[in-house]
């Protein structure tokens, strides 16, 4: 045993051994490690990345000294043992994003705000519009981005990527055409191409460096290569495979499959066994979950960390959040743009109402953009340039919500939404009780003054009005308790404080315009 | 018996008798009669109009020769028979709106374009506020008014009405608390006020003229007078005393509460057994639904003609016709206007919107305005001015649809919205063939191009991209068929020919922008 490898906490520590480069390492040859630190046991996989060279990733969960040893049915490549001490986290890592209570949180336990956006296959265009994306993604807001491993067919999509994921056996078409066939392409899909995945390795690790996360879509349906037709065998083994290469990258999250229920060749008993494949391969418990095209998937799931879910109706978010006692994202409400598709154009207004929608709900929204250009370059696939009026907003909203509160927002019970309520689904027998949450207090009255609010309680409340254009406000507090109230216009991206101290009662009036949002901060007074 | 008198198709026709006045004629004297013709005996219920005058109103449903026998428990009431002669319908008279399939039509036949507005109390301001309104219903689009027959207790309705529908025993205080205690007032509920319904038939009439259905509210919440409050004798008889005064009108609906579900002293049970007494006392069947609140009632119930609804989706507006069979009036989606309360905020773009959504989801909805102003003179309540935005663009969807199809719009299956069917829930098990109704057909792509769309098939399309923005839109007609394309903005109030001939399949152009509609008119060709 050599001396102690220096590691930082939550950083990237490699182990890189020779081996054989015969026959199909891919199939024959297992390698992992176990990676060991007081009581705590973790079993790593390894993975072969081409010509001979085997690498195992780890990245350490605590600080101290662990020690590992290698397994594998190659003898170079058994028994192989090591310590590392780890250091404190180097400024800036933060760890993996974790699921706490219905919130995201850094596993250092600092604050992870959710803002999202989708450029499905920005990784697959080529350096030059790759660092044009890297350079918009740097002047922008998100935090998040929705990416697939593998390229995509579909419409504005028929580029051929530089690379391949499996080793190419023949050239088929690329043409558009709306078939699932696979168009003459063959491949061996039993057979990885490393230098494909290193690539996508550089990526997630510049988005690391930009603080944002990588929300990898493992599979999807747009394809015409066969990468969505292989067969269970070929599927375990790739999930096994992408998770040994990225699972000690800190940045990524697994997201099963872009619109699941549109993989009509898998049935929901594949999913299940695919979600134990990751789940169980991952010895870091990276954020898992499942995105659905119409149908969202059972997120009851418990090796389902968050609810990824593809939905025009952001007020819903409350109600998932109850349901299933998790993150709520909606990564799909539909994006800013043009084209002729239903969820590919609705304005940037729209989009930006959706996101505060989506906040006040207690949860969050994920951006798109689909202008057309004649090169067919769209964000949402391409990345490239942002060019609609969204971001700018969601820019505004990102900067609000860091000046909140650092648990971020819940929904709050007391000022109970109409609209959330409605899309809830009622029944007459409840309907006492709901409209009148406060007794002694007159409820269809209170239950019509009130708007969709989020906060902390006794401290902050964020209430945004939407479509709707009030011109006064009944200040919802508890009672003895003073606030300032700022008004916030959430497309002009003004803010105004309007009253330096307001209580319970007190009815704040102003301008009645669409869009607006109204800050309620607690004061000592 | 003498000679007959002469009476219109759908004209009022009206029998008055001196009878007694001692006593509680309300109570004490029964008064009908039957009124036949060939194999049709109609009963016909009549009533006191104070002062020993008794009334009896027919509207003859068809024409020659009718016969009529009254009854009563007083000898002068009784027995009294007579003919008349029942010549056809006046310019311009088309008989009750009935529920026919999807559709409201008038009872000759003629189209009836459902085109509602609301001022829940305009006939109980006094002439000159009432005349006012009766000049802005003039120069307005609606065809239907949503009005109560009891005056309305509710923020911005404080002011007493000019007259009480009962006898007064004791003046109370008409102070807003949110109190639903009849706060000192006291009535003989068990005694009408004639003139109070005197000036509600005159009101009737005036709309009736200018060619407005009065969708009568008989019951509703908002009351410090104790009408709300009635026992169910009390109510039944005050129901039927308004069916025998007023159902000769043929302009009349009986919308039996407004939000039921609010009236929390009475049961489904009470609501049910009013319902009955409602259709069993009009003998001319006219329109009858229930409004609700929250919790939609059982618009099964065959006794109810169509669904008339209180939710802000207007989109579900084809689910329900599809549910129920029957035509669907979203009457209340939010008002126009500025208050504080939730429902009575939207902007003028918003509730165009919901118009237009409601439009092509084939039902209709309904308009109200809720601009504060320092009189509190609310359009909402108390008619008056319209000052808001959406009143001229729904008198412009009025023309459209006046320029449409003599049978109204049916949503159009062939081109499924997306957003309809995620508003109708979807399950796992069904998702294939709604994603793919056309076998052969590439389905997910399909869907998503698609956008909400009424008409008649072969015949014209009307399709609505509301939020959404496409710049492009490929042509969904039936193959072989020609068709003129029209765009349509629905806030600038335009419509441009872009196209003179295109067919199945062609794609259209256009700049995107929200609120679009486009219109498909088939051509020989």
């Amino acid at each position: 045993m050599s001396d102690p490898h220096s590691a930082t906490l939550w950083g990237l520590f490699e182990i890189a051994l020779d081996g054989p480069s015969a026959g199909n390492p891919f199939l024959e040859v297992t390698f992992e490690a176990t990676f060991s630190q007081g009581g705590t046991t973790l079993k790593v996989p390894g993975f072969y990345d081409g010509e001979g060279v085997y690498r195992l990733r780890f990245m350490p969960q605590a600080e101290g000294t662990w020690h590992y040893r290698t397994s594998s049915n190659v003898a170079a490549l058994d028994g192989v043992e090591g310590s590392l001490s780890v250091g404190p986290a180097k400024a800036g890592d933060h760890g993996p994003v974790r699921a706490m209570g219905e919130h995201f949180r850094y596993a250092d336990g600092s604050r992870y705000i959710n803002i999202g956006t989708t450029a499905y296959v920005w990784n697959l265009q080529g350096d030059a519009m790759e660092e044009e994306t890297l350079a918009t993604l740097a002047g922008a807001p998100f935090t998040k981005i929705r990416m697939c491993v593998f390229p995509k067919h579909y419409r504005y999509n028929q580029n051929e990527p530089p690379l391949y994921p499996f080793a190419l056996i023949k050239r088929g078409t690329s043409e558009w055409g709306g078939s699932m066939k696979n168009g003459g392409w063959e491949f061996d899909c039993d057979r990885f191409e490393p230098a494909y995945f290193r690539h996508l390795e550089k990526r997630i690790a510049d988005l690391n460096t930009l603080g944002i996360e990588s929300d990898l879509i493992l599979l999807h349906p747009y394809d015409r290569w066969g990468f969505a037709h292989m067969s269970a065998d070929q599927d375990d083994r790739y999930l096994r495979y992408v998770v040994a290469r990225l699972a000690a990258y800190p940045n990524v999250w697994w997201s099963m499959a872009n619109e699941y229920d549109f993989m009509f060749n898998k049935t929901l008993a594949d999913w299940d066994r695919m979600i134990g494949v990751v789940a169980e391969a991952d010895p870091f418990g990276h954020l898992l979950s499942v995105h659905n095209g119409f149908a969202p998937y059972d997120y009851s799931d418990k090796r389902i960390t968050h609810v990824s879910i593809q939905r025009p109706y952001t007020e819903r978010i409350a109600l998932w959040r109850k349901q299933f006692g998790k993150p709520v994202s909606d990564d799909e409400c539909c994006y800013e743009g043009d084209i002729a598709e239903h969820w590919g154009n609705i304005s940037g207004r729209e989009l930006v109402h959706r996101f505060w929608d989506g906040t006040v709900a207690g949860g969050s929204v994920t951006h798109g953009e689909t202008f057309y250009n004649e090169a067919e370059n769209l964000w949402w696939a391409k990345g490239g340039k942002l060019v609609g009026e969204s971001v700018a907003r969601i820019a505004f909203l990102k900067r609000i919500l860091e000046a909140g509160p650092d648990e971020g927002l819940d929904p709050v019970p007391t000022t109970g939404s109409y609209k959330t309520m409605m899309a809830g689904g009622l029944d007459h027998a409840n309907l006492r009780e709901l409209i009148n949450p406060n007794p002694g207090e007159e409820g269809w009255v209170r239950v019509g003054t009130h708007f969709a609010t989020a906060g902390q309680p006794h401290r902050y409340y964020l209430t945004y009005f939407g479509q709707n254009q009030p011109g006064e406000f009944a200040v919802p507090v508890p009672p003895n308790e003073h606030y300032r109230a700022t008004l916030i216009d959430t497309w002009d991206m003004t803010e105004a404080v309007i009253a330096e101290s307001v209580q319970r009662g007190d009815v704040l009036r102003f301008k009645a315009k669409p869009y607006q949002a109204l800050r309620l901060n607690r004061i000592e007074a």
